[in-house]
């Protein structure tokens, strides 16, 4: 063992759904909501290396080899990085549905690397984890991605002001700011919701998108909930993914008729969030949201949590 | 005479020079700078109606009536907008050069429109001024921006979230940001400094670049420096533009070396920006800056200060 002395024999990290993009921010901004979230439980046990000694909630979907999981991923990263000969195994239970556009894949790599990295006495602080995460993103998705990875490992509202070198910024996000999400039980595959869009974009879209972005980063660093509602407007992505997401206007609708400060599509969808002031706002959002689908006869689950500031938690 | 009986018989303004752009932020932020600028003496006399009496200052080289320069423009629009059968001559003093990319022509509007509206006893607030100087800068360069116009009229740092409808931000600047702007005397054509502008950017381009329109917008509101500075990085038109400028790259580089926190290309040029530190990086960065036209033989002009947060003021 060459974890110290003061490390668990076992440590159990809870990771949060986000949601990535956040209309304008499309690869640069992503923040945490309380719940759904993946759970994992990493031991010290057998010979070097990572194995995945159960995984629960999934269905029987994810690979169950270490370094084809994201958990697996991450936690191998880790193990590499801080050169442990530590044997590691991983107990993965899936809170959350794969494939909803809600981070699925950021969540498991997270978990992990924050259990793995307590079971190693706390080698690295929290930020350090992400690179390992992006990595698991990487065998998930096919791009290291840190729109999800980053809010689901820190919390909160955290801008990627560039990928290569990684820049990560943690936005201050106004006390009352709240969100829903509904998850209507529609199978998109990230990879058809990253064809489906456009290499180029004309300078008049490009112009209108990243004033927004900049409005909503003032909105929130000041606590100016109009300005966040106004600038919560995709003018490139939303347009285009919405395609694939049937019902999303009507959606969009019933949460501004709701009171929300603005709506549209959580990561690649088919999620869709909106933000409110308030819980009880984001919940009366949230239920006008899931009324369409109700009506529409599609399943879905409604999620509403205040913005989640802890990130992964140790449990 | 319908003006008010408090409203003076003659008001004189400056409006300073306007930083738009600023590196990421395309159409859609500007500063003010303390000088250069315009002053006007707007005087009750003649006929219903708006006369340029005189212009000083620009080498003959702007248009005497009033409904061609961008000064009387502003000054008609609000003269319309409020039903005043007011006579109003205008003395206008250019105290910057033309064709400097510092907003020549939102500084003659913005300084005309709050003089004007002290005479007819201010019937209108600040920012309700801001229709006429956009309306001016059609005038002057075929587009109703509001990049120059806005921070020239309510100084400080502004975000043009959205043109159509008009939603203008006051972004909250760090105590000490500061600015070196250097003009090389070297003439662009503000039309070809837009026609040199592609229709489209990829998609990697616009996330590259709206990510530092939204790590700018952070860094300011939150006072941090580093984050100012990495985020000062236009990836989409510094590199076109720049074409246009000789010397650029290496005016760039000995601001860098001076230590700002980054430099860019002042609207549509070719006056080149600095942001620094305190004023006095901000004096060693231009003085850098304008080292490096002395030596390849052009001339130039520097100016150095904090953002003015006043805009344009009443004297």
């Amino acid at each position: 063992m060459t974890a110290k002395s003061t490390a668990p024999e076992s440590a159990i990290a809870y990771a949060p759904a986000t949601v990535a993009n956040v209309a304008a921010g499309f690869d640069i901004m992503g923040f945490a909501v309380r719940a759904p979230g993946d759970e994992v439980t990493a031991r010290l046990a057998g010979p070097p290396g990572v194995r995945i000694a159960s995984i629960d909630g999934d269905g029987g979907a994810l690979p169950r080899e270490a370094q084809k999981n994201t958990a697996g991923v991450a936690a191998l990263g880790l193990l590499s990085h801080v050169g442990s000969p530590a044997g590691v195994e991983i107990e993965l239970r899936k809170r959350m549905p794969l494939g909803s556009g809600l981070g699925s894949s950021a969540a498991s790599a997270a978990a992990a690397a924050v259990a793995v990295n307590e079971l190693l006495g706390r080698p690295l602080n929290r930020e350090a984890l992400l690179p390992f995460c992006m990595e698991a993103e990487r065998t998930a998705c096919g791009a290291a991605h840190a729109d999800n990875a980053a809010p689901a490992l820190l919390g909160g509202f955290v801008l990627i002001r560039s990928c290569h070198p990684l820049d990560i910024v943690r936005i201050p996000v106004p006390e009352e700011l709240a969100c829903a999400v509904v998850h209507p039980h529609i199978e998109i595959r990230t990879e058809d919701a990253r064809m489906i869009l456009r290499n180029k974009i004309t300078m008049k879209e490009a112009i209108t998108q990243w004033g927004n972005t900049a409005g909503l980063i003032a909105g929130l660093t000041t606590g100016d909930y109009d300005l966040i509602g106004r600038s919560l407007n995709d003018v490139v992505i939303e347009p285009v993914r919405a395609i694939l997401i049937p019902g999303f206007h009507r959606v969009k609708e019933a949460a501004a008729g709701a009171g929300a400060l603005g709506c549209s599509i959580s990561g690649s969808g088919p999620s869709i969030f909106a933000l409110a002031r308030g819980v009880e706002s984001a919940r009366k959002a949230g239920g006008a949201m899931s009324d369409v689908y109700r009506e529409m006869g599609v399943e879905c689950d409604l999620y509403v949590s205040e913005i989640n500031r802890d990130g992964t938690v140790l449990e």
